[in-house]
């Protein structure tokens, strides 16, 4: 049993203990804490003592584009965060792409980091073809996650929706439990709707042609504009951010923020807040275990 | 019959004639050429002679704000286009938030515009609520379109898609006709799902929970960072315009979207290209005397 507050703590300082090394370590934790073990600490298999450092441009340009692909991706988004947030406040609005990106785990925790700053926070990751354009027979773009952050406190609105109707993740989860799929959720090689795992060559599309044009939105900044696309050393990612205090007494939108969250829950929708956990949530002793082997890797083949 | 370039050539002089004239005209022109007259010159119905004219901040900061609720909305949001493109090309990337904004069209033709210029075009409209939230009761935001345009020539991309699963225009048309909506797309007072159009009380999100959150990010940002939500002299837009050419020879994004346009064509996608007519395209003459009669108002009415 261990707190998320002192695995975070722990991995940071594994991870070299600046900013950026608590926020990755502090995205890693969450996603095992929400029961997302696949977008947590398995990421940091993929972590190498030759990694390059974070990078740190000190958010001196309002666009930057990093080819990350020497470096430990949750480190490298989480250093990118850091810096779009300094250029996004000098500037009012700054964009990064980043490109051969490897497993970085959720967007969620990167954006939200920027509304933490006060700032509106967008990002989006491509990846390998999986996913079918609507309409289409064969796998054309990735998952392409969307997301977006912007408020604090209790009217905090945190964005994170993929554009397919499933993952590979749980396509191999009922090709491994024998389970047949939902209806509507992939194809198989001919590109005919199937609920055979075992079969399934192409994810569709989240909701139909909506899910496919934001899918195709995110391969645009992230796999065109930012080089990602086709990159077999990893995905491609943007993150955008703003300040909307720049509008000055004018418009206030901390209390626009709040009426519309109380708009949106009276009619009965669901306001997202894209997870988050608190510090003193506790994980099991089978994460605590994978916790400190990988932590043994880190130290072990840490040259200090 | 008149052809759409002496359409728009007549309407851009009798506007005004610079550069955000000929952008608007030819916006309203191209709707009714496609066959959406409630988008087109349509609009010249909100004409005032006493509007304010077009703003013009030549592009010099990143971010701004704009109220545009003494101005002709076709106008604003073509004279903010131009001032975002100027801006993008100087700073990198920009965004330019309108309030109070009456109707003005499609989105398609003010991103595109950006496109041409080498740039990405996004913007957003957010409006009086008539959509439901994903799993909701009642009307909590607008029908709320993102698009999103980058390229030129045959790989040129224009995504304009509403984040809903009809328009208000569709509700009244089944209810002109007596005809039945089609299942999914409306609820009525009670919040429960409804095919009679005079019942509607609330339109659904488009693909379920991925229009929702899609309607959602609009709504924060034309709505919320915009100001425009609850407006009652007009609706919020949002644009953004940024340079991937800033990333210099390293990602050759014009290939990647060539590319692109490739794979999703050959896995059997629709390459989304948002409309846009010849110059040479014929309108009939119902629509050759409707621009006449708006015409004579608008000359009439000038002072000249």
């Amino acid at each position: 049993m261990i707190a998320v507050s002192d695995a975070t703590g722990r991995l940071a300082a594994a991870l070299g203990d600046g900013p950026a090394a608590r926020l990755a370590a502090a995205a890693l934790i969450e996603a095992d804490a929400l029961g997302q073990p696949r977008f947590g600490i398995a990421m940091l298999d993929e972590w190498t003592a030759d990694a390059a450092p974070a990078l740190a441009t000190g958010g001196g340009q309002a666009m930057s584009w990093l080819d990350c692909s020497s470096r430990f991706a949750p480190l490298a988004v989480a250093g990118a965060t850091l810096d779009l947030t300094a250029a996004a406040r000098r500037f009012g609005i700054a964009a990064v792409f980043l490109r051969g990106i490897r497993g970085f785990g959720r967007l969620a925790p990167f954006v939200r980091h920027i509304a933490d700053a006060g700032l509106i926070g967008i990002a989006g990751a491509e990846g390998p073809p999986f996913v079918a354009a609507h309409g289409g027979r064969g796998p054309v773009i990735g998952t392409n996650p969307l997301a977006l952050a912007m408020g604090e406190g209790p009217a905090r609105v945190v964005i994170d929706v993929a554009s397919s109707a499933a993952t590979m993740a749980d396509i191999r989860n009922a090709r491994a439990a024998g389970t047949a799929l939902p209806e509507g959720i992939a194809l198989d090689a001919a590109g005919r709707p199937t609920t055979v795992a075992a079969e399934v060559a192409a994810l569709l599309p989240r909701g139909g042609q909506v899910g496919s044009l934001l899918g195709l939105m995110v391969e645009l900044m992230a796999g065109v504009a930012g080089g990602g696309r086709g990159d077999p050393r990893g995905r491609g990612v943007f993150m955008l951010a703003l300040d909307p205090a720049g509008a000055g007494a004018e418009i206030d939108w901390k209390a626009r923020l709040a009426g519309l969250k109380n708009d949106w829950t009276e009619g009965g929708g669901h306001w997202p807040k894209g997870g988050g956990v608190s510090p003193e949530t506790v994980l099991d002793d089978a994460f605590g275990q994978r916790l400190e082997a990988a932590l043994a890797r880190i130290n072990g083949r840490d040259a200090r």
